[in-house]
């Protein structure tokens, strides 16, 4: 079985994050000061051929801890999609 | 009231993505054949002040198609998180 994951990679709290502050800068000037605490990241997303959800996730963690993400500086989390194609 | 809001960003389907074809030959030279369709975009995450979640919703949304996505490349996706802190 086949499932779709997608994963969310953020910049860990407490460390510098440049690009988040610019975008934050940027809304406010532009007409947007409701946003704040704007943090930047990756978005992957991934089929995962696995015989559960449990396990695709797992194998999905592994994937991130040794090769997705910097482990001293992000942050991810990790979401099976519930429709998952065969 | 302020609700926290995650955005992903992800090439439209059918463009090129050669960030993830490169992550996804990178897997699969490095024991992780069972990833495939592989995408890399954004991921932002951001506070809003808004009375409601889908108030919150639809300015991100707005945001989205102004300033943070490309309209002609990408599309996007928003969840508002459920415990919205104060």
């Amino acid at each position: 079985m086949t499932w779709r994951v997608h994963v969310r990679i953020l910049p860990r709290k407490g460390l510098l994050d440049p690009q988040g502050q610019a975008v934050e800068h940027a809304l406010s000037a532009l007409r947007f000061p409701e946003a704040s605490n704007v943090h930047v990241g990756k978005a992957i997303a991934l089929d995962v051929s696995a015989g559960t959800a449990a396990e695709a996730e797992a194998r999905v963690r592994t994937i991130c801890d040794q090769l997705l993400a910097n482990p001293v500086t992000e942050d991810f989390e990790i979401e099976v999609a519930a429709g998952a194609s065969p």
